[in-house]
């Protein structure tokens, strides 16, 4: 861990995130619901420990971490039923290692694009900020229907 | 296989397509080199049957296609460096399944951001497609040497 991470900082204290921040944990990452709930459920897969390429985990760790990778996204699909599913691991900002799982629907009007040009715009765009926010009041909801599918596909897989 | 899909149709074909795209062919996906060798090394792994998520592939075949996508990513870190990896499975125009595999470099000035924002204003200024296109003379050398690591790779692992 590296206190100048804020990845690292994040996964360091999951206890203290409420509970529509924190959607699950598994052994090897923890899901947190993204900021821009306009892409409804979109989550945010953290590497519990500070690593920045798939290459530097050994390979049980690896595939742990990519199956943990798509339970998260199979549980979004089910919850919402996107009309596509995006899976992006940048780390251009934070090397940290982290997924994207962004669920892109009908009525988005970048819909063939990826979502980075809106999310850049939000920056300084308080309109976008707040189409892309969404509803703070749903975040709750939308955090407890992913989680009650990653329990249903973790009881399933045991 | 539908072959209103370009991806269906590219690799339907496999065997016609030149050294320079055709990298690797796994037993799930095909890597391809990709258009904008401004980032070198980058490539697209296309997966080889029809199939638009994750959870629409077995157990099996999802965890295969990942190590297929893990060892060509690893396979352009050894022969580029790069800065970063960039991790990313769209569809959002084409939903067959195909990972970008993008290497980032530190001279990259748009270096903190996703691609999409510069290969976007390629499609209409030559200026900009002429710079990620990169010298197409040197597909071939950069072709050679992700595919020299993916033979060290596969070795490694049999």
């Amino acid at each position: 861990m590296t206190m100048d991470c804020p990845y690292c900082r994040k996964v360091a204290d999951l206890d203290q995130l409420p509970p529509e921040e924190l959607v699950w944990t598994f052994p090897l990452s923890a899901v947190l619901l993204g900021s821009w709930q306009f892409y409804r459920g979109y989550c945010v897969l953290v590497l519990r420990k500070h690593a920045t390429e798939l290459s530097a985990l050994t390979d049980a760790e690896r595939r742990q971490f990519l199956e943990e990778m798509s339970l998260t996204a199979h549980a979004i699909e089910l919850a919402f039923h996107p009309r596509k599913m995006n899976y992006e691991m940048l780390g251009n900002q934070v090397a940290h290692m982290h997924w994207h799982l962004i669920p892109r629907y009908p009525d988005d009007p970048e819909s063939l694009q990826a979502i980075w040009l809106p999310v850049e715009l939000a920056a300084t765009d308080p309109a976008v900020a707040s189409r892309l926010r969404g509803d703070p009041a749903s975040r709750r909801e939308t955090a407890d229907l992913v989680r009650l599918q990653l329990r249903k596909l973790t009881q399933a897989a045991t």
